[in-house]
């Protein structure tokens, strides 16, 4: 498309079409493109630069929680996703597969990996002999395939990228322990970085991964009062182990096998940010994961190349030495009105504007997205009060988002109130629920909302009655409409 | 494994056998293992720390160089491989296809990328419109699948992982340029970085990659006297872009095709980095890219884990400040002695022993990697005596790799002494080549050797007679045997 024909007029109003407003944010920003492959996208340069800010601030913590990055193969043969039959029950019908290999065919066909439990699980059985090999601890950052019928960029599509943990424990304790610590991280990683407030819980059996013992979960509420999971933690128990027979030899001289978990963040995390964040406007980003955290746009009135310009390209270049993700747009076939629309709708959190007034004064104009707060300031120290500035968008943009999150976070004691706050508007419900499927699959039958999990901290003490069928109930669980 | 086998004696000696040993290296170095599938292997976390730290100093200088990073599909549909037929004669023998998504039959089948160019170009028929769409400089990592008969870890394996630029410009000038500019980035990077010399310069037609107009290649030799690609950088012309329909409209309103490069390194580096600089006890890193650069080990004697390992502590503690990377393996299971084979074997470019009579001195032993030189030093200012002697040891190692590469450069005037050079000695053989086709493949038929380069840089003015027909040659270029 034509540069001159980014208009921000040409993002449809979120509160008109979510979805329409969500697709027109993703192509106008230039975050991502459809592929001409069904369900498949490109992730363009300015959806990208997100996404390498999130892998930085994301591995740095798996690091320092003494994990180590490796890389798995993508393919993985039939024979064994077949091993683990729940697993290959949840991921046979999103499998895509390699049948030939240059002409020829090939003797057993080939899983484009969906997730890689399989893979790394045959791989551990040949690493793993003693107790003192334990725990290992491997990440991978990868791309992978789930052949999905509806997509939706970032959300779901047919390939993405992630990252997925895969550790081996001598202990039930420990891989427990690990599963818990990496919620934890998660929630850490989002609430501070993306700026997400969430809740963390496990996830009913209905909903867990397939082939795990327990699945955790991290989930937050979008703007549109639909939840969305973030990321999953889950302890894989022993299933897998026996499958593909990962067993040590403990310090007594008996063979065990171990104890595993596996973890993971996707892409999708880019959506969540959409999501969470934006506005009729477009994008609003957290200063964090922010490409750009400046756009210095110049004043372009009279003699601004000689006046204003040079002072311009100087406070680019002090903000860069500061550290600080800057950008000055001195184009010349862009108007400054233009450009503010633009690196609005691009949502970078804070737009610094100098005309040839401010320099008389040696001051500039700084306007924030997260409030749209205008506020003249000095040249002096300009770097330090931009970083403290970015530093209390950040937390800005947390607290505007779990204000969102509580006023849309209804406690319910009857089915009534629950149908109809689901149908009017949405958000999480908060009820007692059984513990029985039945009444789960009811509720999301009548309803389309799920338990999107059982609180890690409890909400409610004591019991209460199952917001569908009445019974005694002594989990008070989420409930929400999800992506 | 268990720990107690990985013993240095396990390593085939590199005199006796270099094939056995380059896969001996890799395994009790943990860089990498064999995947259950044929062809494919697991990058482990040791091999894979190598890969992060080689991504971020090449990233860093694609960045620096106004290139940015996206995201583009695995698949490619076999249609848009087809369109480009030379391309698609070069890789239809090696494509894996994907026939099946979940339990249904693809009408298409999809190509797992081999490279993007296909892919990428339809992209980018759709990004550009105008000669101010121009240029496109992106840049991706990612995975790539080529279906190959015999596979050899790093150098040559079913999947590996690499970086791939794509760019599109109004001229042919500035493609010519771009091409250039990034061979002699590649070339910068590689010798600074892993220090490894290298020649660089222009592939012959016959070896050029398949849809290019020309091909420029960074080749090094490895310990063995054969020659290997490092890094390739194309000059694609209009090839893609006429069958992919990139256009855009110059400012004299007129539609133009524009004018394409693409240019990679993969894994492969780490192949290089074993064969440059390894030697019988194993590998030898560079420290620019090794994972630890400083090993210390405590010699436990006595009540030293009271008066030796705080000090070790401390040590680690003070170098992590000043950003070297260090490890202290306090471990009691393991001798001091076996420590020292078993990180010699790893490659660490230092080592720091520290036992109770250094403790009394107030100083350390340290052991270069690059040389076995020894050094007793004191513990004032150990972090800037480190961090240079670390900057000396990958100095030695690139002229150490230089030296040999000046050894084994063979300037050669008749055919008899190139076929008597390659089989005794290898090595790289520079001599007139005619420019013919037919001796280029006589020469490799009789001998295995084949053009590596036509050098940028004339190593000879004039003309001469061509090395096979004896016919007047203009072209002084290199010839090798080649992984």
């Amino acid at each position: 498309m034509k540069k001159e024909e980014r208009l921000v007029t040409q993002i449809t109003p979120k509160s008109e079409d979510f979805s329409r407003w969500y697709v027109d944010v993703i192509r106008r920003a230039e975050l991502a493109d459809y592929a001409p492959m069904k369900g498949m996208m490109v992730i363009r340069p300015y959806g990208y630069a997100i996404w390498e800010n999130i892998q930085q601030l994301l591995d740095r913590r798996i690091k320092a929680s003494g994990h180590v990055n490796a890389y798995f193969p993508l393919f993985i043969p039939e024979s064994f996703l077949k091993k683990e039959m729940e697993h290959l029950k949840g991921f046979a019908p999103e499998v895509a597969w390699v049948t030939h290999g240059g002409q020829e065919e090939l003797e057993e066909r080939l899983a484009v990996r969906p997730t890689s439990e399989a893979i790394i699980g045959a791989m551990y059985s040949k690493w793993i002999q003693s107790w003192r090999d334990l725990p290992i601890l491997i990440n991978q950052w990868a791309n992978v395939v789930r052949w999905e019928k509806v997509t939706r960029p970032f959300l779901r599509t047919t390939e993405f990228l992630w990252q997925e943990g895969h550790t081996a424990h001598a202990t039930e304790e420990e891989a427990r322990e690990e599963t818990l610590k990496i919620l934890n991280l998660y929630r850490e990683f989002i609430e501070t970085e993306l700026a997400i407030p969430v809740v963390v819980g496990k996830k009913t059996s209905r909903e867990k991964f397939a082939g795990a013992l327990e699945t955790y979960s991290v989930e937050a509420l979008m703007s549109d009062g639909r939840a969305l999971q973030m990321g999953t933690s889950h302890h894989l128990g022993q299933h897998f182990s026996r499958v593909f027979n990962i067993r040590f030899e403990d310090s007594n001289q008996n063979l065990q096998y171990v104890w595993q978990t596996s973890w993971g963040v996707s892409t999708r995390l880019i959506g969540a940010i959409i999501m969470s964040h934006g506005d009729d406007s477009g994008l609003r980003l957290p200063p964090h994961i922010a490409p750009i955290q400046v756009i210095i746009v110049p004043i372009s009135i009279g003699r601004w190349k000689e006046t204003v310009l040079p002072v311009a390209v100087d406070l680019e270049r002090r903000l860069m030495a500061a550290k600080i993700r800057v950008k000055l747009d001195s184009r010349e076939e862009y108007t400054p009105g233009w450009k503010f629309a633009e690196y609005e709708m691009r949502g970078v959190p804070l737009r610094l504007e100098i005309g040839p007034k401010d320099i008389n004064q040696q001051q500039v104009v700084l306007v924030r997205r997260d409030n749209g707060e205008k506020l003249t300031t000095s040249m002096d120290n300009l770097e330090g009060k931009i970083t403290n500035l970015l530093e209390e968008i950040q937390k800005n943009m947390f607290n505007q988002a779990l204000e969102f999150q509580r006023r849309n976070t209804h406690d319910v004691d009857n089915y009534e109130d629950f149908k109809k706050i689901i149908e009017d508007r949405r958000g999480f419900i908060r009820a007692w629920w059984c513990g029985q499927e039945t009444c789960e699959e009811s509720i999301k039958e009548e309803t389309a909302a799920t338990i999107r999990v059982i609180p890690l901290e409890k909400v409610k003490e004591g019991k209460g009655n199952c917001v569908y069928c009445g019974q005694l109930a002594s989990e008070y669980v989420y409930f929400a409409r999800a992506y």
